[in-house]
């Protein structure tokens, strides 16, 4: 899911202020993010090589841990020297099939199980076996361009954790090339699975170096918009030749998925006129023009299979882009939506046949009601290839509030099988997202992704909540802290009330007053228990039950007789 | 739903800091807050009197006007001394049934439309009479003491929009009674259709009065607070005779609904010993303590019957407290949580027969497949009295943005009927909200509210986002602005990016680049159907259609053959 909007703020009229570039303050450190956590690594055997797999392990003050998904990625390196290549140290590659096939789902296939299967199974405490099954099926893909060392796999499906994507990249009226490595290093410090590098305008081919060769997490691209500043911006001149010149550029970079709008059929473009807000994705509106400008049908489809033999030799995914998804409630689940929706769905399928993983993008903007018929329409129509989706916003009404309205959305569709969440930060629809709305949006949607897992009951998640549970009901402040999601700001919020250090240990808290405190109730409730020499919560109960009964044998006041 | 986490951060120790008052600037007038809105006061009839019920009203750049729901109350009063006596003003009140009771609901039983009926029905643009058969049927409540003349009627039940709660109140470390003043005045201004007043210590009710006569909103307080303040804070020595002291203390002061804690009862207390967070709620948690202190039932329980009787004469509505709601999602929709509430089932049943309107209270923290239970059960175990729920919150893992993680829940669960929203500050867990921290709940739960309300459906909902669109659109800044739920919040956002008033007239937007733009690209498809002289969605599609069938026929490269 593009959610091209973010970095768009171009003009058509000169007379604007110009924009100062943020302020580059240095990031803080992984220890000042995570204080008492520390990175193990987890040891894993495939064949003769030992892959060495991140967590993050938080140490409690009683002495427990507990090991979280860790996407920070190796610690310590100068941005300008860029990461080891991890990938490089994991030994020969696995000999290519027929036409030089080398795909995460050519091996799957084949039975094989790869590194970066077993790399990204360890991450999520299944087994490699399962995750291989999952890919073969095309139900999960492994965005893993050959050609991306540095990165950490991961595994992508709904049988796995809900992952989240944000979005960065620079725009004429940006930022620089340090500012945007700074935003996937914040972005993947808070949690970011995959990031995609919107970027347009000048330095697109270094931006995006810069930014792979950071990069632990798989990258995306909407490669339309560099091969669109190739012809000058001039929309009739695009050709499946400078976008083919464009996309084996990328793929030699590194960047692990493409979004190609190869499903806005040129039929689908006049269902739109009457839409409130037409076609609002920017890759779906230069596709839609085209179409019109030539009267022909999309060069993206009409060439998708030279396309996916591009991909393939390289292992790029497909995110198969959405361009025509709705800008707004009212227009949420139209024909032209659903239309493209089922091409997706063809195209995914012709895309397996060349053994290309593919994942498909969904909207967008959605009431509430509407969500889940696009999830299931989804798996239904693409086969159930990996839905990506953008929020969706639940409403309009809240510019500058939008990560919220697009995570009740998200929380929704993932927890009803979406696989891939991306982000929507406080500046979307108004303007370009700082350093500080990018954390705010990767927490948000790590909320909604971490709240699917546990609606899903996907295995340990809940584990997670209850130690920050117990940590809050024993008045263990540091832990709780140190397990939030976001620790400096909750400890931060914690302070502004009660600054003292001693505020921390007192047997102190926000689910307690001066006269009773619930935790002592508890402790009242287990002491009668032990007192009383039953244990356990069931003898209890009839203890107190023959009381309650006995007290409403004697003629209680209470009349239960029910009324009107 | 009474939070009553958020006032409540007393300690045992003695060696806390001194904690600042919050500095106290001035708030912001309401022409500040909603630039381009005026009050508009619809004239509605009712027998010979004519009530002016307010709207907001946003006029466009394009002319055009749009309504919105208006909970700001009257402007230009001075706090200290009050607001008008509106419903004074509406003639001689109904004359009271036998035994002086004169509630909504013996009104709307009685046939008779009430001027509260007929305002709240028209601040919802419905009729009054379907106000009255909700009413009547106890499946909406209009909470409204007959002492409390500044009020400005709702009516709160799911066949009307979803309201939210807002909670204040001052505490032992906390706020001044202007600071608690502001935050009313503060709540309703984003939107709070209630405010709950949950404060504790001293100056309880001086900080009472002092709301109440500045609310336009009903005024819902927790009365076991202020009763245990009077026997100065020993649980054991609580009675039914100081309790019903202080419910008539307040419903001589005109509170509106009373969070009443009835259905702890002593047979449930076991069933929490064994929960992860044990008993959460404050008054549940002072309750179950005298239940074990004395063994003896909840005395709320068995004189339920002698609290109705007073509450009736003032028409106070029962908000019945679930004081063993979940802490924690390991606790979610447990035993002693659905006891409960099967419990306060029976208690509303009672309270009809008195004639004593009522809604119900839920959780709380609760997974979200296990969120919609919540709300089916409450309506099938409390025969459609309305529901009341804080959050609930989705995850435990975020606190610093509880806002967030229970914006998630309220949302699904308002979408299935829930009633009333009760907000949840980013200070949730952690301290005290200030005021920016009350602004920040009241727009999320305004969200999650709106969004509901466009989920169900809810006849006029979607004028709004539809308007905000449309706006976003045709590239209306102003207009984006000021019809967005924080005006001032959204125009601050754009501004960072692009500061320059040009910025606002010209055609640019974050739905746009340099080479394209998607209203250009409609504009596109719309002249495009003029200039072949056809109008409408379908001939264009048809005309393109042929087109592309054209190309298909001709051989186009794309082979559908589907693949594996």
């Amino acid at each position: 899911m593009t959610n091209e909007n973010q970095n768009a703020t171009h003009t058509h009229s000169e007379d604007l202020a110009v924009i100062e570039p943020q302020a580059a303050a240095p990031l803080e450190s992984f220890e000042q993010s995570f204080p008492s956590s520390h990175k193990y690594y987890q040891e894993v055997s495939i064949g003769e090589q030992t892959l060495r797999v991140p967590h993050r392990r938080v140490h409690l003050s009683t002495g427990d841990t507990i090991d979280l998904y860790d996407t920070t990625g190796p610690d310590g390196y100068d941005p300008t020297q860029g990461l080891p290549g991890l990938r490089n140290t994991w030994g020969p590659s696995l000999p290519p099939g027929e036409g030089g096939v080398c795909t995460q789902l050519f091996h799957a296939r084949a039975g094989t199980v790869t590194p970066e299967m077993a790399f990204a199974a360890a991450r999520e405490g299944v087994s490699a076996e399962f995750v291989r099954d999952e890919v073969a099926a095309g139900r999960a893909i492994i965005p893993a361009n050959r050609m991306h060392p540095e990165l950490e796999p991961t595994v992508i499906g709904k049988a796995f954790l809900v992952k989240i994507n944000s979005n960065i990249g620079n725009s004429a009226l940006g930022s620089s090339i340090p500012e945007e490595v700074d935003k996937l290093r914040w972005s993947i410090r808070w949690g970011a699975d995959t990031v995609m590098d919107l970027s347009t305008g000048k330095d697109i081919h270094r931006t995006r170096e810069a930014i792979m060769r950071n990069s632990p997490v798989p990258i995306g691209t909407v490669p339309i918009y560099q091969a669109l500043e190739k012809v000058n911006g001039v929309i009739e001149d695009l050709t499946i030749e400078i976008f083919l010149e464009t996309l084996q550029e990328q793929c030699e970079q590194g960047v692990d998925y493409f979004t190609i709008h190869a499903g806005v059929l040129i039929r689908f473009v006049p269902m739109t006129a009457e839409r409130l807000t037409g076609i609002v994705s920017r890759g779906g509106s230069i596709m839609a023009k085209w179409c019109l400008s030539h009267h022909k049908e999309n060069f993206l489809y009409t060439h998708f299979e030279q396309i996916c033999e591009l991909m393939r030799r390289y292992d790029v995914s497909f995110s198969l882009g959405d361009g025509l998804r709705p800008g707004c409630i009212s227009d949420a689940n139209d024909e032209a939506q659903l239309g493209e929706l089922a091409v997706l769905g063809e195209l995914t399928r012709i895309a397996w046949k060349h053994d290309v993983q593919v994942m498909v993008e969904g909207p967008g903007h959605v009431p509430l009601h509407k969500v889940v018929e696009n999830v299931e329409l989804q798996q239904e129509l693409c086969s159930e290839a990996p839905f990506y989706t953008l929020g969706p916003l639940v409403t309009d009404v809240a510019p500058g509030y939008d990560h919220i309205t697009s995570a009740i959305g998200a929380t929704l569709i993932g927890t009803h099988g979406t696989a891939l969440l991306c982000y929507v930060t406080p500046k979307e629809h108004l303007g370009l997202p700082d350093r500080d709305d990018v954390k705010i949006g990767v927490i948000t949607y790590k909320i909604a992704a971490h709240s699917a897992d546990l609606a899903k009951g996907h295995k340990g998640a809940q584990a997670w909540d209850d130690a920050l549970s117990k940590a809050r009901f024993e008045f263990r402040w540091e832990d709780q802290f140190n397990l939030a999601m976001d620790p400096p700001t909750a400890r931060a919020f914690h302070d502004e009330t009660l600054p003292a250090d001693g505020a921390k240990e007192a047997h102190f808290c926000s689910m307690c007053g001066p006269h009773f405190c619930s935790m002592r109730i508890t402790e009242d409730v287990r002491a009668f228990a032990k007192e009383h020499g039953i244990s356990g919560e069931k003898a209890l109960e009839v203890g107190m039950q023959e009381r309650s009964e006995a007290f409403k044998a004697s003629g209680g006041e209470l009349h239960m007789t029910p009324g009107a």
